[in-house]
């Protein structure tokens, strides 16, 4: 009987390679690397050279998530590897773990099985600075803000209207309102304010979208951070914060190189939150995956009504990219959930129950193939109690699209497991595709988020709050209607109502609240209220993680 | 005429050698970096093999700050250099930076003219993440407290008597004064609470004085927390923190490696507050220094009588290393400012201030050699103002003390204007010296204050406040005696009292507190309010900082 090994056991046994031998495989110079110690690099080539970038992008976007998981960050390190593992020159392109949840419930975020990235203690710790880098430049704009008002406040900055918070990169509930600039009249004025993770950062946002350094500075420059007495927008730029916040980024912009467990080239780079913001990896990480890869494949946030259609309308628009196939990932497991299954019952054979939630997967298709204008294949990830007529099932309900449904046995057997799925990504990557955006630039902010909710979520219309017409009005008069939109909405339905699963119809989602991340370049659009500082469990990972007088870490999984 | 440049523009004009060739100089293999682009590195060598070691100590102090400035940092620099110049294999250990006085009005930390290390930009923003890492582990701390607290406080910590604060690398009054846990229920319980600057947080001296990674996890463990509501103190330890702190710190730890202007191996690692902490860069970064360099330069801070005190009975006692010479550091300026001359009429020769001013330089002469036994050379730090006769006043007050006054021009002239210090400071350290501790570990809490004040400020003795008493009883029952004793006292007096410049007689230093940082191994002494959370000026730094398209960045001096 084989035992089960925990991902850091499993990454513990593979001998990485030379950080420099994995960018030479990918046609990437040493000189043109900026190393962070021998397994770690910080990648130095020109951003202008990413525009005659050849590779094809292949996109991994999942069905509506559930609490059974899907595997989309282990299907898209697998899929590389097995793009690899069938003589395909290959990389991947996802995003940086947050601090947070390491010590928090969820532990690492690097893949799972034998399908990671390594070094996973270190890109799961501080990695190379990025987040540090993004928490330190937000800070400061926080600092300058206030101390701009403690000196004098020349630009007549309302204090009961500041929208910048500070951040930690840490789950602590205990800074989600505070009162701060108590005591005497040298700590400041004193005013209600709070504390977000730096995931949840604007400038992490912005930073992953930025096309170059001077793109970043003029993004960050956009910034608001608040109102004045008369209403107006105060920015970054007003402070003139945007040159030091940038020169703190100077080396966080760069993308990251570190490879999965069978050497596959891996960038890892930024971490946007995938509610109030587009949850994908910086562009300039996708782009350089693109230009030294003949495949790049990435991920996007949640499902493929908001992390593919974010991936699509935000970053591809920003970047000029667009994909050439999509992986969709599903569970068996995870249909059965959406047909109404107990999650205790998961494990027993219901062919009814995959039926049930089969229209789930069916309207991601749909989507996908007529709403993106991308061809695509769906992968199962597998687990050992899946059945045979349960997956025939699947099968057999895809039949009407043309689309194929290929296993996925990436956690268990590596690249290997996934080179049925990596033959068929190359077929569909031939194919001419009609990729399209679910809006214009030029439709009005309420027409994009009427398309998005009638196109994608196929409910009856966005309705929106008096609050958040007050708001888009505003947002109009300041001239931003030319901005896409970033919905945060929940996860887990089509819906904005989270109890809705499988392919709910018969629904208006309700915009309950409209605000501007004119730095990143979107306008947000919450559907109810989004954390964006999470708390610890009560008994945190960090418990459980130590360290031995030789420098080796256990605990993080 | 010649143009007087910024220190950016010099560290500019200098093409930097890999760092694995400036490691090589040293004796340091390839193998044992981990490098950090091509100009920086964290040192790998096994601590274990410091003991070894057989270089030169050489200690750089000063006289009691002015606000004309000594140069204690260029200095130190420079005379590294210098050794180097006259053919002695030399390192020099000195600080980080801290990002506060880098957006504040200070600037950065690395040196000036031609005696800085580089590169600078670098090392002055997040070098090699160091100063992040130690934020992230104070602050993971923070946010188990209150987790702790959140979740059904097991260990009943009286949440009023909670001594362990946030921290940030900024300068941000906006933090000193907070209130948290605010809003719902589900935000945690609400508490008056405050930030301090990364570099005052008992993480970054329990670092700077660990002597390798499992000793670093112990001190980290006996970190005071704050109190339950029996009085009795709640340690890191018992909120199982120090495992996970201790993997946030596993990089951190290891000394990084730059080069000076003439690629003179410089180990730039921690940076603890001189006040409430030692003011002295990590022991392993000074015994890496000793183990490769044959002669190892690094400083205390403020003057002789709190950074160079520190530095031995903290440091040196720790580490269990001792200095071979101390350089002495003084400027005539300074000395005319300590002889009553305002501070506008500093660059006219007035001999009778100078002194006037002596008393102060002959004061930590005597202690030097006296009361840490050992021996010196006075370098003045030369200006263009500074006359014969002035500089011969010098001379001829310290003959007393059979010391020597050489002039150090290693600002405008790099090590070859340090030549003739260099060669006083390797005869020196051939003497045999009777170095010695202030006060024994095992005399009573009074009894080193008492020690200090006497032996070294010249004092008549130190008086409690009535809270102090009561606090130096605690600390008596918990068994913490044993402890050093870390003065926080004004650097701008030999006194308690700013005001009394040169060498004041007859005078009490009033303990006003005193606190214990456990982990880090001292028992605080304030003598007054000291600020741990700066704030910014009217015009911060921040806003001359900028970044080209190509990376360049400017306004960092």
């Amino acid at each position: 009987m084989s035992e089960i090994l925990s991902d850091i056991e499993i990454a513990s046994q593979v001998e990485p390679k030379p950080i420099k031998d994995v960018a030479q495989s990918l046609g990437i110079a040493e000189e043109d690397l900026s190393l962070y110690g021998n397994y770690k690099a910080k990648i130095e080539v020109d951003p202008s050279s990413f525009d005659d970038a050849e590779g094809k992008l292949i996109l991994v976007t999942a069905i509506t998530p559930t609490a059974a998981g899907e595997g989309k960050t282990t299907t898209s390190v697998g899929l590389a590897d097995a793009l690899t593992h069938i003589g395909k020159k290959a990389a991947v392109a996802v995003r940086e773990p947050s601090l947070g949840p390491v010590f928090g419930v969820k532990g690492g975020a690097t893949g799972g099985g034998h399908a990671q990235v390594i070094p996973m203690e270190d890109i799961n710790l501080h990695f190379t600075g990025d987040f540090h880098a993004i928490g330190a430049a937000n800070n400061l704009l926080a600092a300058l803000i206030d101390n701009h008002i403690h000196q004098g406040n020349a630009l007549n900055i309302d204090p009961r209207n500041i929208t910048w918070k500070r951040v930690v990169d840490m789950n602590d509930r205990q800074l989600r309102e505070i009162v701060n600039g108590l005591g005497k009249r040298a700590n400041g004025f004193t005013r209600q304010d709070g504390y977000d993770i730096v995931v949840a950062s604007e400038v992490m946002a912005a930073l992953c979208l930025a096309n170059d350094i001077a793109d970043l500075k003029e993004k960050i420059g956009r910034i608001i951070i608040g109102y004045n007495y008369e209403g107006q927008p105060v920015t970054a730029h007003d402070l003139k914060a945007e040159g030091a916040m940038t020169a703190l980024l100077k080396d966080a912009i760069k993308p990251n190189l570190v490879q999965t467990l069978e050497h596959t080239p891996a960038f890892i780079h930024g971490g946007p939150f995938a509610n109030i913001a587009h949850g994908c990896n910086s562009i300039l990480a996708t782009k350089l995956a693109l230009k030294y890869g003949d495949y790049a494949v990435t991920e996007g946030g949640f499902g493929a009504d908001l992390g593919a259609e974010k991936f699509i309308d935000i970053k591809c628009r920003q970047a000029g990219i667009k994909p050439s196939a999509v992986v969709l990932v599903a569970t068996v497991r995870a249909l059965k959930l959406h047909g109404g299954v107990d999650k205790k019952e998961l494990s027993t054979e219901n062919v009814q129950a995959v039926k049930d939630g089969l229209p789930n997967l069916l309207r991601h298709i749909d989507n996908i193939q007529n709403v993106y204008g991308l061809p695509l294949v769906v992968a199962i990830n597998k687990f050992p109690t899946d059945t045979q007529a349960e997956l025939d099932a699947v099968e057999e309900a895809v039949k009407e699209y043309d689309v194929e449904v290929v296993l996925s046995d990436v956690w268990a057997k590596g690249g290997a497991g996934g080179a049925d799925l990596a033959e068929k990504v190359v077929e569909l990557a031939e194919k001419p595709n009609n990729f399209s955006f679910v809006y214009d630039d030029d439709d009005s902010i309420e027409d994009k988020l009427n398309k998005i909710v009638q196109k994608v979520y196929r409910g009856n219309k966005a309705v929106l709050t008096k609050a958040a017409k007050k708001q888009l009005k505003k947002f109009e008069d300041m001239g931003l209607s030319h901005l896409p939109i970033c919905m945060a909405k929940t996860q887990y339905s089509f819906s904005d109502d989270a109890s809705l699963l499988s392919a709910p119809t018969d629904f208006d989602v309700t915009i309950r609240e409209l605000k501007v991340s004119a730095g990143a370049g979107f306008i947000v659009a919450l559907t109810g209220n989004v954390m964006t500082m999470p708390g610890l469990p009560k008994v945190p990972a960090a418990e459980k993680i130590d360290i031995d007088a030789d420098g080796n870490i256990t605990g993080l999984f």
